[in-house]
């Protein structure tokens, strides 16, 4: 395996390092506003940083997880004991059981063998990233303007990003002018990740409130919403944060054109469309304060679904990195799946 | 004149009062979380009350600059002196003028005459609202929900509201079950006003981010969106806080109702269409902090529209205190504007 000749598509920054036999990662809970590496030598110390967001996206949690378990086995520490404290510190992620799969498979292949698979884990995230970001790309025309959702760059990943990898790799090859960030309530990723990383790699950033997004298309400046995917049912609905779903209806109305970023392992192909996808609604604490300050009255209630599923017909193009599926339904799915 | 027998439909709580000769101004800087009313004795002091905002919302500003200029009156002192010190106050404010010219025009007739004009002023406002709310919630059907955005309630105006004095009206008659509040990105009105408003008098509310509208629109459990106005040109097409237009098109896509609540001194007959109306962006900062904290990188560029314009056809009523219009064009809004 080697990582594709794609110069300047790379992130300019480091969430996620391995050297000298210690994990490196970056303390998402202070960003924008402080740049901080923090040291890892245990599978418990990054089980804690996992649980406490230090690091937070399925893929980048999955791969954090990896390295954890093999810290443990460097330092010949109980593996079984490593997998369930790393299985326990997140147990909804999808990513970190598929990770810690891999790593236990290896557990008598010695310490080498699972730093090695570890670092592979992490590799070839990051290339599945560029492939998707090259598929993604080839789409946008030329100096398109794009308007992007929630993170789901380099911190959220191995260094590259789905969308966000879309974006980087797009805009590395003179097809993306500008970026339009929207800040994404209630938990700010937009204004406090995507922003920041876009800034990082001096792509042209400007943040929109949720609530300005449709005045923003109707100027038609807009070519292209590009957003990730938690899960992707076997006709093309997509479940993704809060808000993708409002975004997709007001592009169709104003003729801006829609593309879902996700690797092949977000599809679920054993649900047949969005409706077998339950809402999970979250606490009311998280819209009605902020960084612990309370923005509305003690006890308002609050409505808080974490994500929203967009119907298949809004999507123009889901890319993945095996290729993009045009106009996705379950037979243009069930297509690229079987590649 | 007369205050219309609706018991009930009044607010449980007051951010203007005039008695023993001074002025008592809810503080709406500590809302939602303090209920502080301050006192006022001259019209240089409530001129500060409008620039700081402890009074916001046009019709509650005009009436609080109508009761700052009766206030120079009752102490003697130069009325030409109060005019121009509380016009200065926030320039922009087209009520704030109307009050105060009218006041200007009775600055020989004594003092009782003055305070008497500003009861006036404030309980035309009131009673105004209160026929739109009536209007308004006559289309509502039985036990309506409603989706809100910003704040246009009693804290805005003399003590009712124009939508929100709908969903007041028509709560106090069985008409609305329960009420969305949108929480209004930048500025978060609806969190911090609508919602405490609703919850002093007792009518269920939830807030949801406004990303999350469109998701909620889908369950089918709203049935109306009613917002208010900033400015309604000849052929009903609306300027209204950031949020409203976004509301507007996804209400359409999901067969939820849309209502204007305006007095008809917001309409503007010399402008075609919205077209006509520019959009004021304001600071970046106003969106990449909050509350003074940073939420974005430092000197992350942000767009922040103030306003943006609903076209006509997608508003299904527009209520006024002189009646309603139904599916509003040039012709049904002439027809209104001439009663």
């Amino acid at each position: 395996m080697s990582v594709p000749s794609v110069a300047g598509h790379r992130a300019s920054f480091h969430a996620i390092e391995w050297h000298h036999h210690s994990l490196h990662l970056l303390d998402q809970r202070l960003l924008p506003h402080q740049q901080q590496m923090l040291h890892y030598r245990s599978a418990a110390e990054v089980a804690d940083a996992i649980r406490d967001m230090v690091v937070r996206g399925a893929p980048a949690i999955g791969i954090a997880a990896a390295y954890g378990y093999a810290l443990d086995a460097l330092a010949g520490r109980d593996l079984h004991q490593a997998f369930r404290v790393l299985a326990e510190s997140r147990p909804t992620a999808v990513n970190l059981f598929w990770a810690l799969e891999r790593m236990a498979a290896l557990s008598h292949a010695g310490t080498e063998a699972l730093v090695a698979e570890a670092r592979r884990i992490h590799e070839e995230d990051i290339i599945a990233n560029l492939a998707m970001g090259q598929f993604g790309a080839s789409v946008l025309g030329e100096k398109a303007v794009i308007y992007t959702h929630c993170n789901t760059g380099a911190l959220a990943t191995g260094g590259h990003g789905t969308a966000l990898g879309i974006i980087r790799s797009g805009y590395a090859d003179g097809k993306v002018q500008e970026v339009f960030a929207g800040e994404t309530r209630p938990w700010l990723q937009g204004a406090r990740l995507t922003a920041w990383e876009l800034l990082q790699d001096k792509i042209p950033v400007s943040l929109v409130c949720d609530g300005a997004a449709a005045q923003l298309f109707r100027t038609g400046k807009v070519d292209w919403v590009i957003v990730g995917a938690d899960r992707i049912t076997a006709n093309g609905d997509v479940a993704n944060k809060i808000g993708t779903y409002s975004l997709a209806v007001l592009a169709k109305h104003h003729g801006v054109k829609v593309m879902v970023a996700a690797p092949t392992s977000t599809f679920d192909p054993t649900l047949d469309s969005g409706a077998a996808i339950p809402i999970e609604q979250r606490p009311a604490e998280e819209v009605t304060s902020l960084f612990g300050q309370p923005i509305a009255p003690a006890g308002c209630p609050a409505i808080n679904p974490s994500f929203d599923v967009t119907p298949a017909e809004l999507i123009d193009v889901i890319a993945t990195e095996k290729g993009l599926i045009m106009n996705p339904d379950h037979d243009s799915v069930a297509l690229l799946l079987a590649r």
